[in-house]
């Protein structure tokens, strides 16, 4: 069953790999399928290498495994919260890739300093809470993951405009239309993290950028009236 | 038409992605031809992966295109301000390398440290400045373009002597005399970013190397007497 | 003798390159055989390149070279010790890994800052003490040892817990249950160290992560009641 | 003439670019025949791409080109001079790899602090003063030669037990008993400057490690009674 579906997962996580976002199984991938009311996710702990579609794991939005004959990822019912609070999101990246975990580990939003910021995310990459200890003591994952949706909620952030988050003391999640454009703004988080470390080392008394440079950047990709590319918004 | 230069401009844009100063589709390369007042230059949004020379759009100084089956990159009008106010310059690189970004978003000139710098640029590599609310609003890509002149301008800087730029809050613009040399020129901005900021960290309080020790060095490479290489001025 | 197991210790010390740990000879892997009383260790300064399972040296718990044509590595009296302290403790990794001897050279204990390190450490990673001048100029690599062991139990640490120390002005040692597991874990310091500096860079007032949360990860990974995975505890 | 000699500075050459110690030409490798008083190093401004050894220029202690079909690097009257100071180095490398030549820039000697440093570089590597104006603008490359040589005197420093400086504002210049050696050195003056780069970091008020610690490190692989390795002293 959802063949094609387990194809693109397999495909989004080995693309984890080939980004340079993970070390060993420090990562996962799901895409959701409306239609059925099932995702495809990859399973806990198994190696990258000669990983095939074989191995995916399909799960209800209940956390049941329907199909598969590995545990799927222990994160699962993390990304089970995200499809259940997010309607347009079907895709969920997990990762602890070097530079946004660091920001995660500093507890710190990282801030709009400029458009490689504004191509993907419209506002400052938000930094959720930590989690309290009864929250960690008891359904942790899940808990992860209303955390993230509370301060979606909280700030009336759109989780299509602002694809990605970091959970304090622990790694990121990026959001999609799919696994494919949810590994994509994986792999931005990570630049942008990246370039935002060295910005404030460079200038330690640096702002954000122009809120109207933030509008033209991230609307002229992404808005209604987008003309970058050639006429599918990404 | 201008096959030749078709040839030269993917692989100019190709070389971005070899020298590792793009993600994805973020930069663009561009040749003008000043026989026929025609440049070529990347399509928009366009993967690297399997471009071909047939994929490259010819445009006019006016921004029409004039060949070609896709959107022209979104920042031709940036290009086109460079061909008209630069006689000089027929090449035009935009990258969002890390190092140098990072420099633009901390609203920094890139300051003369070394020779490393001064075997390519003759003066700090300048930081034009953020663009106006109105500028921004109104015709982006080209009052980029304008800012950038503005700055060459104002500070009586010559392009083919300091050829790059970094546009606050956004990315980099290199010159050269060509397409190869421009990409050239991108790739020296983002190692000597990368030094600057090393550099500063090592030593907060650091100064500007001497001015003849810049002299020496640009000009044993670019001047009338320069005997660096084997006699054709790069 | 101990073909299988020179294979083993091979094959560790080659993904040290693989994984980016050494230059040149700047490392060794070790592997233990608690039934013959002897370990398997890589000779002392020859190239990786071309290394076959036949330049394994085999040695035992005095020292003594028991089978192999070449010197073992100089710091084999260091792995001894381990061997000798630590009965669970089966394969050693000794690296000059970049961002973990930084933190060597430091002299700080990396810092609990997020689940990364949890998943992997259960407590700060510790810095030993210098040598003294005697310790340095007596049986220097055996007194490297015991500095290390004496560290581990002054502060009731368990090696296969905390699989991994700095030692001050000099590297890293990490541990495992066999060699593979010590080259793992020591590729873990490494990307944890990376983390840790970034982290202070963007937050220089950080603090360690909650207790409850290392005890969390660290548990679901390797406790009694490990639900990561599919079910063989790392 | 010397044909052996030019395979080994081709390979020492080629090597500098597989260590990533140089982007497009900005380095050169020479080696000393002391038997008959002439060097060979890298033509100038030659792409590394494609060399082949018939491009390398044999050139006497004047600096005339005694054989070859392309001019010598123009750094060559440095390499003469240390020829001419030191005549235990009969190899010279040059370059302006990231980290060291980022030292060099903030204009810092680097310091001891730790074991990897130790082990090739018996004390502090160097950073020579800047240039005069008198002396840039006079014979600069030679200059530039003497000013180290003459931090090197005034210091009573061995140059190879020191087989390295920074030179202000510049880059990095490594020395070796051969060509290939000087390569060796100048890939580690490079690990070295990355290291205490992010151990000052990590650690602003940093020490030197101690005195005793250099003395058994550095002698255990090179003095008389080397016990490191093979037997054979590198």
């Amino acid at each position: 069953m959802l063949e094609e579906l387990k194809r693109k997962v397999l495909k989004a996580n080995l693309d984890l790999v080939k980004n340079g976002l993970v070390l060993y199984t420090w990562g996962n991938v799901s895409e959701m399928d409306r239609a059925s009311g099932l995702l495809v996710i990859k399973p806990s702990g198994v190696s990258y290498d000669g990983m095939t579609e074989e191995d995916m794991v399909v799960v209800d939005l209940s956390g049941n495994v329907v199909e598969g004959k590995w545990r799927p990822s222990s994160d699962t019912p993390t990304h089970i919260e995200f499809y259940k609070a997010f309607p347009d999101v079907n895709g969920v990246t997990h990762t602890h890739s070097t530079f946004a975990t660091s920001w995660a580990q500093a507890g710190r939003d990282i801030p709009f300093y400029g458009t490689t910021h504004a191509d993907y995310f419209y506002g400052d990459i938000p930094c959720a809470r930590s989690l309290t200890q009864e929250e960690i003591e008891g359904e942790y994952e899940k808990n992860t993951g209303l955390v993230i949706v509370e301060r979606f909620q909280k700030d009336n952030i759109k989780p299509l405009e602002v694809p990605g988050v970091l959970i304090k003391s622990h790694g990121v999640f990026a959001f999609g239309k799919d696994a494919a454009a949810s590994v994509y703004n994986a792999t931005v988080i990570e630049e942008v993290a990246k370039m935002a470390f060295i910005t404030e080392s460079v200038n330690p008394k640096v702002q954000r950028a122009d809120r109207f440079m933030m509008d033209k950047h991230y609307l002229r990709k992404h808005g209604k009236n987008a003309y970058y590319g050639q006429g599918s918004h990404k």
